[in-house]
């Protein structure tokens, strides 16, 4: 177990620079009951930084199951308590900490058509709080802590302590808790990203080709599309680092432009089962075809969500030598795999990868090539056998990632 | 701990004879971390009966406590989210399951007035839904299983897992989890409890006085009051038993025709500190003093939180051979205290004591003498030495309880 000072430096990172949370802020906690010890402790940092509130919405891996496990097929079909409570932090714009920490293949045995539905439904009611978190309205931060499904599924050979105790120390090592000071290490950080951000904004490429392992694939780019990293800032003016580790620079893709083929580099745990040795082919924008090696079923129901759900809303590059990838672990966690290496999202794109695009309606935003979906999978394509080259208007190239690392000097 | 078995048993009491809740009902369990693998269980047992959603809102006194320790004082006057989902639950008419399992002293070191600020704030942001299980609207009901905190205030020289298997065990006997057939156990015992109720009823007593050391006081009772206990009605008509054990006949006196003084028998634990050797005076239906030995500020906030939290709203009779004061246990947990011997509740009265009382509007059941208040706070008033008797309008007496058993041949 780490040392009560890691703890303690990792609350603090967690609270200060991922959510920016200061005085009278009233925030909400989503997490596993797994999680107990540092979510207290991050319920009491938040407090003494002066929180108006604080609510734990806690989680629990055998309550998930039984829902498909044991449940009637109407089960499948409910709207939870939870996205009234959800939706109303919108209105009073409650900070949102989500403690990311699951077994990734839970619900390997469930059908995928019920558990599909199910996680459509209830994100289609919560469309209020997507659509605040997705233009900064509401403060969120993402973060992870060992439980002990999660590594099991990491180290299946290992002793649970053991596999517990080694995720603890990668995770403090990627989100700079082992710095002498993790606060300052990380505000030069993410200074450091928006420096990469601004350059590729700058670069005003009309697309992207990834070529690669069974990738050749070409990305069309939004005119006046931004790429972000690191530190963003809420409407009311706050900054905030929405995922710890965060490694990636990431814009969104026009929905409309995209041709090739695209595979996976890593394992996607998508609802709730593993996804494995996947590719898709890509035409107008759209996914016409999905292959897996394992998981084909459920990837096919992320095929069949809505509109949006085939057509990209994220294009995110991370270079090879980041501290996660550094780590050298199939994390088999979201929040680690996309800052492990460059990855791609179906579905919902951000409207904060348009200039201006925070106070663009819906319609605008579809426009003007944004997708819009109540679904956002990311998966990983980075690899060191990726180049990703940026297409200007001419026509020309520029590499921009060489053998998964950054192809510019910096 | 219980065997398999027993717990099953125990589970399907709950949410079977409890809870009566059956194919497509919605179901929210408020259930504390510490009890994850009893309430893991409700939830499976929920489905398998064909519930159509499961929410369990897991609540930790760890989190509940750092509110008022580390908390800034806007924090005890918040409004938590978790009301929303409450309130939301009014609409969709979920069943509503309370696992009590809490270390009674657990805010013992706080400052009474922000705990008791904090609960009335949020009790009166969630009248929609007490007013709806006031009502009976939905079903609902009480539970306990062992934790950890409250084994370790009943027992505090065991060790803790002595104390666990003690409590369990004496929970199990209560619940008549140990009778061969449990639920038709529970069949028998409510039907005993409603012909009881209705003969008290059948009395049309004006008042009732009662009789033990430090206790001298008579209660008026309303016209047209009825005596309820056991099993209850829902509006769709269906029958649930709120509380788990239950051992008491009740009714809700006259708010306005109160006198005498009356000492309690038994510890409280009120907004989370144990309030001891206490008692009250009582003039024209209010409580015009209140005396402990232990608690004196925690209970002269409950004194403050409204109009309605000085008088009374329940008068309760249980003898003491009932099967959970057979344990002779000091419980510390008001499900179980109220169950071991007489007791009274300052606060708001039940429209189900009133022939016809749920459907009248508030205005007409407190002209008729229901109380209204945002807290209803039991206190045990039971002993061996007490004596209740039943006053009828022409000013005579019967005997109910003789030294803390019926006085009637039943």
């Amino acid at each position: 177990m780490p040392t009560q000072d890691q703890l303690s430096d990792y609350a603090e990172v967690a609270i200060g620079v991922g959510l920016g949370l200061g005085p009278d802020d009233r925030l909400v906690i989503n997490s596993p009951i797994d999680a107990r010890d540092f979510t207290r402790l991050l319920v009491d940092v938040a407090y003494r930084k002066g929180a108006g509130n604080v609510d734990v919405i806690w989680t629990d891996e055998e309550v998930t199951r039984s829902r498909f496990a044991s449940g009637p097929p109407a089960a499948s079909e409910a709207i939870t308590g939870f996205g009234h409570l959800l939706n109303a932090t919108t209105e009073s714009g409650d900070y949102l900490l989500y403690i990311l920490a699951e077994d990734p293949d839970l619900l390997a045995d469930q059908d995928p058509e019920k558990v599909a539905r199910f996680r459509k439904l209830n994100s289609e009611f919560t469309k209020p709080l997507r659509d605040s978190t997705g233009s900064n309205k509401q403060n969120w931060a993402i973060v992870s802590v060992p439980t002990p499904s999660w590594a099991r599924s990491v180290f299946p050979d290992r002793a649970e302590e053991d596999g517990m105790e080694t995720l603890w120390q990668a995770i403090l090592r990627t989100c700079r808790v082992d710095q002498p000071d993790p606060v300052a290490a990380w505000r030069a950080h993410v200074e450091h990203l928006a420096a990469r951000a601004a350059f590729l904004t700058g670069r005003r490429y009309d697309s992207l080709r990834y070529s690669g392992p069974g990738t050749d694939l070409v990305v069309g780019l939004p005119a006046r599309h931004q790429w972000v990293g690191g530190q963003t800032t809420s409407q009311a003016g706050v900054g905030f680092v929405p995922n710890l580790p965060t490694e990636e620079v990431f814009t969104s893709p026009d929905r409309e432009r995209a041709e090739g083929t695209i595979a996976a580099t890593k394992p996607l745990s998508l609802f709730g089962s593993l996804v494995e040795d996947f590719s898709f082919s890509v035409v107008g924008g759209r996914v016409v075809e999905a292959r897996a090696g394992r998981g084909q079923a459920v990837l096919d129901q992320l095929l069949h969500v809505d509109e949006g759900s085939v057509r990209f809303g994220e294009v995110a590059l991370v270079p090879e030598s980041s501290v996660v990838a550094r780590e050298g672990l199939i994390w088999r966690n979201m929040l680690f795999d996309e800052n492990d290496a460059c990855h791609i999202a179906l579905g919902k794109g951000f409207p904060l990868a348009l200039d201006g695009g925070t106070d663009m309606g819906q319609e605008e935003l579809q426009s003007r090539g944004i997708n819009e979906s109540s679904v956002h999978v990311d998966f990983v394509v980075g690899s060191r056998d990726l180049n990703v080259y940026g297409v200007p208007a001419d026509g020309s190239e520029e590499m921009i990632l060489e053998r998964g690392e950054w192809a510019f000097g910096f």
